[in-house]
């Protein structure tokens, strides 16, 4: 019953085997081996077009070399308050783009509006030195708060930030739960709604450390071959994290977990709906739930095995909390079987 | 034949085992599951004392956080011409550390004369705020010319810093490499002469990504957590990295599949003793040769399926090559056969 | 009638006086001469204890460097939403601080409050190393607002920030002009409120470039010598500087001056509030007025030759503008004439 | 007598008297005034063509803005080993152009040879990421030796620059003493020698605090204001700055200035090379002075009133110093008198 985060769970057999297999060959370092090749081709398969892949070791690289692809000095970042590179990772984005600096759109259950975005930007005074300048957009899809932005919406967040200049950047570090919540293809996802950057994220669903910066515009690739090489992130053994991700792609295996991961969530929110013990925060459609309880229960669901974070959010004061209630998160994960789920809706209706 | 680099082999077997087992569980993410528990403090046991670890992605990660930790402003470190550090990392050292520059000294066979180290220290305008301030040394175990240390001479260049208070880094990237030549133990060639920090490699020793941070000196550890976290070096699955270390350390097997590379190594320089038609660069006793032939030779051992990289080395002008001859790295890893090796004389001798 | 700014108007005959008698003569550079040190002792009188000073040429870098020494990596500093360390630096904060971050306080009138600055810190997830570390809380006085802190406010504020170890510092490019209106001393209203480092402007209230950094934590002064150094902020004839301060400081020039500049606002307040033609947006008793007219009137204003400013402002869309209506600020300098004032209240009369 | 640099020396009096007029009168803030439109107007016609000028405080901002302004990730700039960049300003180059390195070329004389710089770019693996990427190179005339490139010499180094895609950046701190050697225009000494980018120093030939960075290239300019801003070297009251560059250009102040220098300089040659107390330790043209002469005189000289510094430089080590003897700068300035420099000559010939 471990719903801590998609991140506790461990990785698929595929993975590991994709790694035996690698294990036993020599290969190319830093990224020129026949295994990085094929899955850079790959990637532009999945994305049905030409993109520059740049492999790290982290979703808080990918971000953080992401922004600093688009940024210039003096350089904003527009993100949702609760977003990871704001709340997450330690300044990552200020370390990588030069004192890049974010500025917070707020917006329910995780998700910024177009006509906030619209309106932060018209009112930044542009030109004025003394303010800096506007570099890039970073929405999060799947968002912090388990949500998902439609296409539409994606589409309107981006249009808003191209008429200004503005690069868009999509944190992908739950992508794929949120290609399969919409039904979507990568590429109607991303860069045919106007994304210029990826955090494509695959080390949350199944593999043990595979992130990939996927770029569509050319011009903000040019200098992430330095900028990841000084970051420390071009591993000498690239092709291991190549590996898991011809993997991860092969016969679909990166959906399938996802899939699985989404329909275990919507198992445990089926459960939540169904009970007066708790309630759903908000409403969630791929593989993370909030939930309201009591700490009480909190502590007879641990009790039993549970594990689950308190999470804080700036959304939390308004949800109307009772004193003995907390904000809680629930994850579920290509690992999690529709038993513990089952068990814990057991343990909550006891 | 590769003898590229020891990052162009794959990796142990029983690397990929301890993968395999890891894969199948929950585990606390970012640092803090059982595994990563147990690893850290397995290198206590390793180094015979208390100290701070922090698993890293890459080599370059290690050493700028490393000389981050050590950093102040206008901070000034010493290493090799030809550290890693200087000629590999593309500025790493400059991001994580706030802008720290190094300097460098010279010397024979990718090593620091301690006399040198002395002069150089003592030339600099010491409270001149025009100048910067001295941080740390840096030095490379094994070096980046093969050559290897030894603890008088890691001591001397200890007692140097350590006398107008700079900090001591060991860039341990071939950590095991050397300590097997040395025949000591990892607390000998490290904290007991002198070294505060150590960039611990295991990657180029059969692991697929696995390096450490280890500090001994816990005034160097404080703000560690924070310079990995934003530097996107802190893992979510840090248990699998964790899992790497933990393979590798049991039985001793690091020690094994480095001593068996270096026997590799030792083999080939026998066999090129033996011939006139090529001769070591300089001695080396662990891991890494160099070499100097002829450019035709290298391109018919090439055509055998032989490879290797011709080297930039700031020692190549003085090593009276002629015209068609070349200084050429040859490394041997856990994988390398002994088959390889003497195919490759083979083809030499014809 | 130019109420643009105070850093619109020139410089007080005192201070080019003391120029011309530098200018005549040779003196130490890079800090080192007797004016420079004349002056350092000087701002101990002034702040009533031990010192160390830092003459810089300009507020934003003061503020960068105060900030840096005050930083961690992943630091996070508390300031107010329309701080000018957030609005008007272009980054300069994470710049000289190594990436830091700002957090924003909102506040009515420019001025945070204790209880909300209390509330963040205690959100604020202590030891959670992917949040990054509190560092700082910088204060404005007299505030972007025009507003002035009380010294019981400042005290509130540095208590709670002590509380949990963050430094406390003062952005007084306007310090002056609130020490006149509290009638305190500069001791009073800083270190022994609690502020732990002072940004002590003198280019707006009449010197030409003037700005120093003083800080009374002797720990936190150590690395400041490199961190200005390196930013080019140390100026080689800085005694010209230093001059500037001298004049400053005689016979309370400095104090004569900003209660020159305090006192035309007020002619012009009183005279704003006798009129129905515009109101005051808020009180503020220092030198800056900031006042609602409509565009029409404005428009007269500066056909009659006054200059002044429309204002961005957090609070801009809580003062129930009409649709003809702006904000305005205005500023009075120890330039400003009481005719000018006059005169503006006679074009805005008609 | 004092000789320790042109630093030391005060300001011109028609500098001050500009500060005087400036002072008198309200102007527009950050560069947005009258003054500083003309003096940006002037810096054209004294460059004979049209020039983006960006005013900043120190010449240490001028170097460092001007490498960011020229900056890519990774990016290494060439210099002399004795250049300012290097030895004189605490990491400010990797401050302001995000981690930047510096690559030293030894030369005689405080100069760069064509033939050095040429090899040094070729044995750069360009391409080769972990390296990083060649960006600028930086030459400073004057240079720290005293010596002055020829025309023909700058154009031979910014020809190979050019050819490998650098921007060539001059540190003129002391570019007027150089030109009024050379007999040159300011625009045959830079743009039409293929310099990209001047710091272009006024502080050091009698004004108190100006120095401009003038850029030929358009496309290097595109993010000065922003870098400037962020780094406070943005001053609110620039047009002290203008007014002080507006005076040194008027009827030719700045190179009469400067030709005193010399002429101070060359008299002071003259003595040293007549007496056999001292000898010059290498031929300069422009304003400095090195001499070798013994420590015994050093006192003599200081005890009666004479002022100047040990130095410090690559190449002391090879101009045979006896024992008792040492290297010595001695500067003249704007202000040197014939008096002092005959005073010094005869103290040194008793």
């Amino acid at each position: 019953m471990n719903f801590s985060s998609d991140n506790w769970a461990g990785a698929a057999p595929q993975i590991i085997d994709a790694l035996a297999r690698e294990a036993g060959r020599f290969g190319g370092a830093y990224g020129t081996s026949d295994t990085d090749a094929r899955v850079e081709k790959r990637f532009c398969e999945i994305f049905d077009r030409n993109v520059a892949v740049f492999l790290v070791g982290t979703g808080t690289a990918a971000n953080g070399l992401a922004l600093a692809a688009a940024g210039r000095p003096g350089g904003i970042v527009f993100c949702h308050t609760d977003s990871h590179v704001e709340v997450d990772e330690c300044g990552g984005v200020a370390l990588q783009a030069d004192g890049a600096r974010l500025r917070l759109i707020a917006g329910r259950h995780g998700k910024m509006r177009p006509q906030d975005l619209a309106a932060a930007i018209e009112a930044f005074p542009h030109g004025h030195i003394h303010a800096g300048q506007l570099t890039a957009v970073s929405l999060t899809q799947a968002s912090e708060a388990g949500t998902v932005y439609t296409i539409d919406e994606i589409r309107a967040l981006s249009d808003i930030a191209h008429q200004h200049g503005l690069a868009v950047h999509m944190d992908g570090a739950r992508i794929a739960n949120a290609l399969v919540h919409l039904g979507a293809t990568a590429a109607e996802m991303t860069w045919k709604a106007g994304i210029d950057l990826v955090s494509f994220g695959g080390t949350k669903n199944g593999c043990i450390a595979a992130e990939a910066l996927v770029v569509f515009n050319p011009d903000l690739a040019a200098q992430l071959p330095y900028l990841r090489m000084r970051a420390g992130h071009l591993f000498s053994k690239s092709r291991f994290m190549a590996a898991q991700f011809e993997a991860y792609f092969a016969d679909g295996l990166w959906l399938k977990l996802a899939g699985h991961a989404n329909a275990m969530a919507e198992r445990l929110r089926g459960g939540l709906e169904a009970t007066d013990r708790a309630r759903l925060a908000w409403p969630t459609p791929a593989n993370e739930v909030f939930a309201v309880f009591s700490k009480g229960l909190a502590g007879r669901l641990r009790a039993a095995g549970a594990s689950f974070h308190e999470w804080r959010f700036s959304e939390k004061d308004s949800l109307g909390l009772a004193d003995d209630e907390d904000l809680f998160r629930l994850i579920a994960s290509f690992a999690t079987r529709a038993d513990d789920i089952d068990r814990f809706l057991e343990v909550l209706a006891q």
